[in-house]
């Protein structure tokens, strides 16, 4: 590639990573907001989380054309292919997690009417704001290209698992007990689980930057020399359902 | 791109076509013994369902090589290369099908020593059935380049997802009616929203056959002029959760 290309192809690289930062940026708000409107009683949140919808839609068929358009143009070296193959993979991880923020919103305003738990749903807000510091990080190390940030994102994800475990235990309990709690108890159910779907999404965000980083692939790898062995034993735990 | 070249390309696309088809087949399979495993108490099929799991990831980390490495060195034209990245995307979704199929199988040992119900579970029957028919005819979609098959997938997404509405309304009231119901129920509810998400990939998969078809993006358009009216009202309606 001559200089004049690699130049080209270096502003388009960097537009595409500021449209998936943007894009970020919008769906981990869309994630607190919609915690907040569900955790906090906002429901005045929810509906923003909704209206966002088609904005984080829009950004994905772009990113997508844009990096279609400068792969046919540019040809780029099989590295900077990488890179723009992994941006088209993490828009799509970016548009369902927004799916999932909106699914969580969803349930805000079907709870609006619901009694509000005593203990302010402690163990999904435990959920919610681990899940929201995955989404952070894994931002992060996409943006920076961070393996250290894009392993910690990996390892989290265990412990999102076990926090959701947690409240599906807590709230088949509360199923069994009470009658009247079904209905609330599921619609508290589908944020946990929309919460878990966010981390399992954020990890395969983390995943793609480290691929990049190590030009190893760590999907589906049980012992791979890049993540530890903590990391292993967590990605190669069996999932909750 | 000249006549070599092409014709390299060709051969290459061609290998990724027949790996990608190789893959769906493969999941198609993981899909039907994860529905015969739960629905008709075929225990045994379950574990070939999750010992088949390393082999599909195995099938996307290869085709994801393959791709990049055609890209790469073949530089294909913008509809060549758009072909490529549709492959790729595929693959992911044939991925987290055959999660989905795997958590249903794990729904089947959870399930094997529960009492079988006299109706042999006849709602979520009519639901794995519908997303099996779609599930085969996504591929068939793909592989043929057929958009009034792709586009009758798309259409089915809306009877599919009215079928899971239905189901977790009936499981609801049997949980409210019966405590001793709750956890039953609630595996129940995972297989038909495992079987929902299934639904949900395959009409990606045939939203990916109309682009490559039409040259236009339908994922996202409520009021797109490829898909008719029905299918538009579909994509537009409101999710269950």
């Amino acid at each position: 590639m001559n200089k004049h290309i690699s130049e080209q192809f270096d502003a388009d690289l960097e537009s595409a990573r500021s449209q998936l930062m943007e894009m970020g940026g919008l769906v981990e708000r869309q994630v607190r907001e919609a915690c907040a409107a569900v955790l906090d009683q906002r429901e005045e949140l929810a509906q923003g989380v909704r209206d966002a919808e088609p904005t984080v839609n829009r950004f994905e068929v772009n990113l997508d054309d844009h990096c279609v358009q400068t792969i046919a143009l540019r040809q780029p070296t099989a590295s900077d292919l990488r890179m723009m193959i992994s941006v088209l993979k993490t828009s799509t991880d970016l548009e369902r997690m927004g799916d999932e923020a909106n699914r969580i919103a969803k349930m805000a305003l079907a709870l609006s009417g619901a009694e509000y738990p005593e203990d302010r749903y402690a163990d999904v807000r435990i959920l919610a704001d681990r899940v929201i510091d995955m989404v952070s990080a894994a931002l992060d190390s996409f943006a920076r290209m961070d393996a250290a940030v894009a392993r910690s994102v990996i390892r989290a994800d265990k412990a999102v698992d076990d926090g959701y475990r947690q409240v599906l235990k807590r709230l088949v309990g509360d199923m069994q007990s009470r009658a009247e709690a079904v209905e609330r108890s599921l619609n508290i159910l589908w944020v946990a689980r929309a919460l878990e779907r966010i981390g399992d999404h954020a990890k395969n965000i983390s995943e793609y930057a480290l691929y990049l980083v190590h030009g190893e692939d760590v999907r589906h790898s049980r012992n791979s020399g890049v993540l530890d062995d903590e990391a292993a034993t967590a990605s190669a735990a069996p999932r909750t359902d």
